[in-house]
This record gives C-alpha cells, sequence and structure tokens, in this order.
C-alpha cells in the first residue's frame, strides 16, 4: 500500500512516498518557492536526485506537480496516481480536541482552521495542503496527523499557567507542546531497543533541531514539555529565546520598545543567534567558539545548560527515570553537545561512555557506559515514518 | 554594641535593635501608614506590645518617631540614642555592583539611585529610609545590605537569557535574582547543622513566602536562582505567576490586552489567587482544597509542582547535592507543602520521614530520615540578624 506524506508549509510542501507495511521510501522530495515566479522541485527516487524548475501558482498547482513526478517520467516510482491509498498530512495546533491522528472531514477541518488562532504561521499552509491534496486525490483517504496530540496526555497541574483561570477559560491559553510526532516516535523506540513495553517505559526525550523541546513520558504517555502555548517557551534555540522573565518584556516595553518588536525579537533574533550575535547555527557555533569566540561559547554553553535544568526538572516530576534521548539535528549528530548536558549526573544515575557518544551520530546507539542507571541513547527521529504509520494504521 | 536594622517600605518602616555580639533583639516594631492623616507605631519591647497612633508625616519624621520610642516612655530600651553604633538598612537591588554590604557614603547612594530603573517599587523607599536615618543619627555608620548582593556569584551560563546580547550590554537586563539575605542566612545554618563549612556545602535552598524563590548554592556560593531581572520569575507566588511562555504576552496583547494590564495582571491577579480564584494565601488554600474547591487544590499543586522541577533542576547543575532548605512563612509552617515538593524524589536521594516533617514547623530540624542521601531541613529565616551581622561586622 502507498501512503503520501505531507508537510506542508506556508510556500512550501514536503512529501515522502512510502510503501507500507514495508515502511520503505519510495520517492521523497521539496517543492520551494510556491506562489513566486519560479519554483522548484527536488526530488529523489529511483536512487538519484532531481532538481527541475516548476511553475507552482499555488499549493493546488504544487500538489498536482508532486502527483505528476510521482507517476510520470524518469521520476516515476507509480504508475498511476490510483496507486496512492491515503495521504497523511502533518498539523502543528489540534487544540484539546485532537488525542490521536484523525480521517479528515468537514468537522476536522473547521476545527483545524478554529485552531489557527493558537498556531497562525502553521494551521493555515497546513490547511492548504490538506485542500490541495482533496481537490486532487478526492477519494482518497486524507489523515491529520498533529504536533500536539502526543501531550494531550499532560496532567493540569502541569498544562495550566498560574495566571488568572479566567485566561483558560476564555483564550484556551495553556501548555500545549510541540514536535509531539517526534517526541512519540523516539520514545517509542527506545522503548523498544530497552526491551520494554512502551506504557511501562519512563523516559526523557529531547527533540534539538531548528526548534528545540523536551518531553517528560510516563508509561508511555507525556506527562510534561518544555515547549507551551507557543514554541517560544523552554529551551534555547536557533533564533528563539527560550525561558526568560517575562517581566523583561514590561521592562523593555517601557523603554519603548513595541509589541511587535518584542515579538520579532523574542522568536528571530534571539537563542543562539542573539547570544553569539554570529549564528543560529550550532555547527557553526562550536566552530567559533573553537576559534576563541567567547560569545559563541557562551550561546554553546547556555544551550547545554538550559538542557541539564529541564533534565533534572523532568527526573524530578518523573518519580523514576530508565533512559535519556537525544534526536533532531543536533540531537543526532552533536556528541559535545549531549556530553555537556549529561556530564555530571551522576547523582541521577547518568554515566556517558565518551567512545560510544563519539561515534554514536545520526544512527541509533546507546552511549552510557553499563553502570548507567539510566541509559541515554541517541534516535534519529522521523516523524514522516510515524505520519506514514498513523495514516496506515487507520488507511486498514 | 546596639545595631539599628531598618527596612523602609513606600508607606512603612520596620525596625529591629539588636544587641551585638550576643543577637539579641532589644526591641522590634513596625510604623506604618506613612504621609497618612495618623500613623501606626507598634513595638514590641520589655516583653509588651505597645501600639500608638502618631504623626509621620514622611520617612524622617518616622525614623524621629522610632528613635524617641527607643530612648523614652515605657518603650524605652535605651538611655540614649547615642547608644546606637550603626544602622544596617535592607536595599533591595545593588545591580552588578555590590557584591557583599558595605558602609554607605555618597558615591553607594548614588549606585542605590541609578538601581532603583530596575527596582522602581523598592529603592526608591529603601532610599529615603537611609537619608532619614543619616538625617537623624549624622554620626552614626550606616550600611547597606542587598538583596542581590549573595547572587552576584551566579555565573553568565546562568544570568545571561537568550536574548540578543546588547539587551544585555546597553540595558544590563539579565537575573539578579532577590531574597539573597535569606537564602544565605539558612544556606550557612544548614552547613552548620551539617558540620561542614559553608564553603564545602552544596544546598538548595527554597524561600517560601509572600514571595517565592529558590538558590542553587555551590561550595557556599550562589550558582543560580529562580528570580530573574525581577521577582516575576521562577515559582508559583501568592499574586504572581512565575514562569510562565513569554509569548503568551503577545497573544493576549493581540487580543486587545495593553502593557499595563498585563503587567498587572501577572504581578497582582495571578499566582495563588489567580488559579484558585479565592485567595492569595497558602493556609487558606489548604483550607479550601480540604473543603472541596477544586482550583484551590490545582493551585496548591501547581505551587508544589514547581518548587519540585526547581530541585531538580538544581540538583542536576549542583552535581551533587548535601542538602536542601525550606524556609519563609510557607517554607516553615507547611509540612504538606514540603511533603509534596520531596515526594517520589528517591531516584535523587530524597527520603522525608513524614514524623519528623509533621512536627517540625516555626523551629530548625532535619525532616529527612537516616537512610535519606539528601538532607532536607526547616531552618527559619532571620534576614533582620543577618543584616545585624553584616552591620556589627563592619562597625567593629
Amino acid at each position: 500500500m502507498k501512503i503520501l506524506v505531507i508537510n506542508a508549509g506556508s510556500s512550501s510542501i514536503k512529501y515522502q512516498l512510502f510503501e507500507m507495511p514495508a515502511e520503505k521510501v519510495v520517492a521523497k522530495g521539496l517543492l520551494e518557492k510556491i506562489g513566486e515566479e519560479t519554483s522548484k522541485l527536488t526530488c529523489s527516487c529511483n536512487g538519484k536526485e532531481f532538481k527541475t524548475e516548476v511553475k507552482a501558482k499555488d499549493h493546488a498547482a504544487g500538489i498536482l506537480l508532486i502527483l505528476d513526478s510521482l507517476a510520470s517520467g524518469e521520476t516515476a516510482v507509480i504508475k498511476n496516481v490510483s496507486e496512492i491509498t491515503a495521504v497523511g498530512h502533518r498539523v502543528v495546533h489540534g487544540g484539546e480536541e485532537f488525542t490521536d491522528s484523525v480521517a479528515i472531514n468537514d468537522k476536522v477541518i473547521a476545527s483545524i482552521e478554529k485552531f489557527a488562532d493558537l498556531a497562525p504561521l502553521h494551521n493555515p499552509p497546513n490547511l492548504t495542503g490538506i485542500r490541495a491534496a482533496q481537490k486532487s486525490l478526492p477519494d482518497v483517504l486524507q489523515v491529520a496527523c498533529f504536533d500536539t496530540a502526543f501531550h494531550t496526555t499532560i496532567p493540569k497541574v502541569a498544562y495550566i499557567y498560574a495566571l488568572p483561570y479566567d485566561i483558560y477559560e476564555k483564550f484556551r491559553v495553556r501548555r500545549y507542546g510541540f514536535h509531539g510526532t517526534s517526541h512519540k516516535y523516539v520514545a517509542q523506540r527506545a522503548a523498544a531497543l530497552m526491551g520494554k513495553k512502551f506504557d511501562q517505559a519512563n523516559l526523557i526525550t529531547c527533540h534539538l533541531g531548528n526548534g528545540c523541546s523536551m518531553t517528560a513520558v510516563r508509561a508511555g504517555k507525556s506527562i510534561d514539555t518544555s515547549m507551551g502555548l507557543t514554541p517560544l517557551e523552554g529551551l534555547v534555540m536557533g533564533t528563539r529565546s527560550g525561558d526568560f522573565d517575562p517581566a523583561i518584556l514590561f521592562y523593555l516595553a517601557e523603554k519603548g520598545y513595541t509589541v511587535e518588536a518584542l515579538n520579532n525579537m523574542c522568536n528571530k533574533q534571539s537563542g543562539l543567534l542573539g547570544i553569539s550575535g554570529v549564528s543560529n547555527d550550532m555547527r557553526n557555533m562550536r566552530k567559533q567558539a573553537d576559534a576563541g569566540n567567547v560569545r559563541a561559547k557562551l550561546a554553546f554553553d547556555i544551550f547545554c545548560y538550559r538542557i541539564k535544568k529541564y533534565i533534572g526538572a523532568y527526573t524530578a516530576v518523573l518519580g523514576g527515570l530508565d533512559a535519556i534521548v537525544f534526536t533532531g539535528g543536533i540531537g543526532e549528530n552533536a556528541p559535545d553537545v549531549r556530553q555537556q548536558c549529561c556530564g555530571d549526573l551522576a547523582q541521577i544515575g547518568v554515566n556517558i561512555d565518551p567512545a560510544a557518544n563519539a561515534k554514536t551520530n545520526r544512527i541509533e546507539g546507546l552511549i552510557t557506559s553499563a553502570d548507567s542507571r539510566v541509559k541515554v541513547y541517541v534516535i534519529p527521529t522521523n516523524e514522516e515514518l510515524a505520519i506514514a504509520q498513523d495514516t496506515f494504521a487507520l488507511a486498514k
């Protein structure tokens, strides 16, 4: 069975075509610059990479181009688009409503529209992708997989902020969390690697990529996560600040900053970029630090320090911890970050094996020594596969 | 040697007169409603409490009234104000400049004035108190003891926020922390109770009162604390929110909230009061919760949950933890809070003794069982004594 997975952004569509249940990627690609003069389609299939300039005036045209590339020419991997049994869509915000992936109908679409208020940058393009796919493949099952779904098990004690309660009742301001598909995927893999049932595994998962978030998983369920109402809260990220004293915003407003300027500052000019002044990229940060850039070193150190604080915090609230998992572009590829986040954690039972840590990159592996009470794993994430699995389960 | 300790608020002056080095409180009291039609002077001395209506048009007149009550009438404890050798003043904000208590001169006053920008509600009345005391006791040593001083050892990795670095360089926006006098006092007492040198003690101190903050103390030095640029950050408090996703402010601004309304909301209408909707008082919270008020129970639970997260976070960054200390009105008096904050922390080595916990209130004591790797103490704070000690040391 062929499952197409779609992740639609404001001017791009990422896709992967899976053969299920074999979990084999038949083709994958990226259509960029939708709506511009010329769009760019990159496609990997049949053992090659193809790059072409195309014309995609909107997402609907973009989906047609992608389907066309899957079924014709040298990029063809299927004979006819009718071979596609179902389409799985990444949707960022499912509010408090969607606790799992669902088959899309009019009611689901209305809800995704409603939650656009909470994710104005993401839900509208996600929805555009869904509508475009419905138009091109009207008789095919469409499934929505939500970044927030895995976190709907978080208890009230962790999701209610200590603000006036009517802010929650009126505006649904609460902790939602994101990256749920990734956290769940790597948590399930970690349980499997430990030979534990998922509903018996206590884990801390660290998704460190462009965005960074951590999740406390108790008995297979998310019980707390570092991102909140929005992806700003929590860890230091490329250009996002993560946690800070919210009263700083009042202080700077008095100095003449507008709310818009502050919003832009916290989301686009902070994080690694803000501290270092040179880059939002972790590889670059380490290079600059090694070359003697003191603020790049500081950015690196703060990035790791804040992860360490969350490891401690989640260890305390979990009550018992089996393993910590690193994933995402940084988590999978930066042994120095993992070492610094997990160093001097003997008190909570973590003992990194430096040799195993150094060589476990972009692959699954255990990086703690045999005597480490808490295991630490590197597990490459695969959100597309997770979406394909959910979609396949609903299609069966 | 007599030392007068003064804590001047916007319309009040709290004071204690100490006999040093005996550390004996000779008299203590509170002058309220300064500047109003009638002011109220409460004074405890000679084994009695005296309440009188007085006229104090400003802080200078207030200090004169206090000195008068110390040296004359049935409240007299000294023959003449000339017996007072030095005056110790509580000052909230010492910026990055004051790492310890100092003798006050014009330069110190200018700095306290400068830091009023960072503590607009506190430094100006503190300064008014200093000036009034200087006027009444012109030849007496005046000492400033700063709430921020103990935290000036916090390293950059913990005090720099992941915001654009020039926000720190231009506006000195960083973590300062508060309650330093209290954290240091109880940390020193804990080290003494453990029979450890202070510079070898690793501690987490929890000051839970009207304001709440926690400090990580490594080798006798503050290395991180939960309050930040302002006292808003960190734990849930009576009416303050503590940590939340700062982007909530952007979201609510878009819904029509002004910056001023948001500031007021986070500082005055949040915390226990905001969640429960009924009270900002922890004793009341527990009563209401026991009577079946679900949101009061939620407020209680969130209060404890957030302390537990900080215990975990600071355990992780300390690298090794000897003891946790509870102090402040709630910390000293609420065994149920301490139990809930420290329950299920076996993984980090905490094992509360319920009987010891239940009976250790308003007194110093150990509340963990003999096998607890990490000790937990209740230690009543005494900021006035700490100020008297610092002032005495400078007066000698």
